[in-house]
């Protein structure tokens, strides 16, 4: 294996440009697995969160301390980043590792969820899409093939297929017609793809909550042959029991030694009933957004921190935690903080919660190399349920 | 000297019990001079800068990272404490050190500045003045008595007087009368204050811009004893020019042996000047205020990062600075984060701008000590001046 420097600044984005992108499964327990997806800007340890850094930056962090919570990946925007800086000039600049100085993995989604919830205008053909951005009004277009040249531009390890987003609730032949788009653009993203070694495309599974169709997404998907799959279209508002079902009905028509990817999944609870259900990456801007309004992830579930109850607890959220954040800073400090709106407040607890969050994850890893995976959902879960400590 | 541990959390906040607060200077050039103050939270190197600390933050910084910038001591603010989260219950958690994670000086100004530009339904009368709180409406009194007792609670090193702020422009008349108010509230001031080992109260020198009233201000705290002074009721409109004739008018009214403080100052071309004509200490808003705006300091002066003409601009704000910050991002980077409201520009402007402070007052520091004083000022000035980098 040969080292290369990629960018100018400090040698920062170092790759591995000898490296093939690969997975590899390291232990098994039950449909939960443990591995390792190999890019060439490193290794993502799975099961994986990957914080949003949407544009260009996970909203109220440092990069280097988004790397120490224990990231090994996390997402961009296209949309965001198409439409500011700009996905040409985001390339001229060194790519985008360079740009946030991020120097490890990156993926990065299609643009079209984001077209579907935030652009105006919208039109949609079978070619692609059309749209006016909701920052300036400008207009742009999206395809499969500009959207993978964007994501080629941004220079992500991991690009994902253009989809059209299917509305929920929907009908199945609705569902259906929306998912048979999806596929050709699957092909087309797929062939547009011109990846260098490292780098991969994955395929998005669509199809609703109807198994029939989402066994044919995965069928037609797994026929053009990507090197990882996507489950897409949850988490939009059809209930974590529904979710779940469409996992445990979508996860076994998927191919086993590639890994599986959820889009914007989830909470914790979500997390592990995920990775149970064998899915190995997840991207959620809950533990930031929720960070920044004061909600805080832990042990005892989630806390609420603009609450009365904490304005003279002097105890830390979690004084047994491995976050130095979450076991020094008083409650009363961070409710304080909050309560005045101060950026430090949402520094503070988007820390708290990204560390609560890769802790979880390292958890559940740990639990499935080690064959004890039921018992540390029971204990984690039994954790939560207990909620938080007692007032003081 | 021994230590004792104050507060709980971790040993954070360690005090040097038996250190009286004492002021040394370690050498002079011209009028400016350096040195240290001396206090029960270690020692503050001057000529100093001291962040501002409102809300017990210096917005969006970590308080490891001030102290990383080279800051020995934060200014908290009064007012704002009092009314949200509250000086007793500040005092409960622990006081304001331990509340803020901040285990270095800190010097709380009285709040009388505050009341005045913030409050509401403001009612002065000898006695002091009573407010409305501009977060809720609720009431409130600020008297000599209970500003000394206010910032006990918050267990600040340094307290400062309650003084009455004379308005800009005023009569002499009018500024006679209010000095003369806050020489009894200076003299009420030190009756009450009741501080431990390594605490002191600095009086206030007010007189507006009037030599004689200056004078007359000078010669009744000296009479009342300090062991500082600060210069007050500048930098609200007058201009630099008769700001520093003041200076030059009041310092040497002022003792030799005590520190001398200049309040709410300022741009780092006010520093330099005024460190010129023999003051100590400083605090501004100025450099957290600018970063959350987009304005970075530099050797090149001050620097508009939301200016266009930084949009593709890939080198750094200053390939030789000091601070790893402004060193490292690219100023299309920065541009990028202040034009999308990115809390991620705020946070790395700020840190840009605090480093260049310190890097200022170390700059001056070392420069007095090696009678160099005049030529460091020339040389700095100049760079200011030439501005910019030129554009790619």
């Amino acid at each position: 294996m040969s080292f290369d420097t990629h960018g100018s600044l400090n040698g920062l984005v170092k790759m591995t440009t000898q490296t093939e992108f690969r997975f590899s499964i390291g232990g098994t327990d039950g449909k939960a697995r443990t591995g390792e997806v190999v890019t060439r800007h490193g290794a993502i340890r799975t099961p994986a969160f990957m914080p949003v850094g949407t544009a260009a930056t996970v909203k109220a962090m440092l990069p280097e301390h988004v790397r120490e919570t224990g990231a090994d990946v996390l997402l961009g925007n296209t949309y965001h980043l198409m439409l500011r800086p700009g996905a040409e000039r985001v390339a001229a600049l060194g790519g985008l590792h360079e740009f946030m100085r991020w120097p490890h993995v990156i993926l990065t989604d299609s643009g079209g969820f984001q077209v579907m919830s935030l652009a105006k205008l919208r039109k949609l053909t079978d070619n692609g899409v059309t749209f006016q951005s909701h920052i300036d009004g400008s207009r742009h277009e999206l395809t499969p093939e500009r959207s993978m040249e964007i994501q080629g531009l941004l220079g992500s390890d991991i690009h994902m297929v253009l989809d059209e987003c299917t509305p929920y609730p929907c009908t199945e032949e609705e569902a259906a017609q929306s998912m048979r788009l999806s596929l050709k653009w699957a092909e087309r993203s797929k062939q547009a793809f011109s990846g260098a070694p490292g780098q991969a495309v994955f395929g998005i599974v669509q199809g609703s909550v109807f198994p029939d169709l989402r066994h044919e997404s995965a069928k037609e998907l797994i026929g053009i042959d990507f090197p990882g799959y996507a489950v897409g279209g949850l988490a939009v508002g059809e209930g974590q029991a529904a979710m779940l079902k469409v996992l445990e009905e979508t996860v076994p028509a998927l191919p086993g030694d590639k890994p599986r990817y959820l889009m914007g999944v989830g909470t914790p609870h979500d997390l592990v009933e995920s990775v149970k259900r064998g899915i190995d990456m997840f991207d959620c801007v809950m533990p930031t957004r929720s960070g920044r309004h004061g909600q805080a992830f832990s042990r005892f579930g989630k806390v609420n921190l603009k609450n009365a109850r904490h304005v003279e607890d002097p105890r830390p959220l979690d004084e047994e935690s491995t976050s130095a954040t979450a076991s020094t800073y008083s409650r009363a400090y961070l409710h304080h903080l909050i309560r005045s709106n101060e950026i430090l407040g949402m520094m503070l607890i988007t820390r708290i919660n990204l560390d609560y969050y890769q802790e979880l994850m390292g958890g559940m890893r740990a639990a499935i190399a080690a064959a004890e995976f039921d018992s540390f959902v029971a204990r984690t879960i039994a954790g939560w349920e207990q909620g938080d400590l007692p007032e003081r």
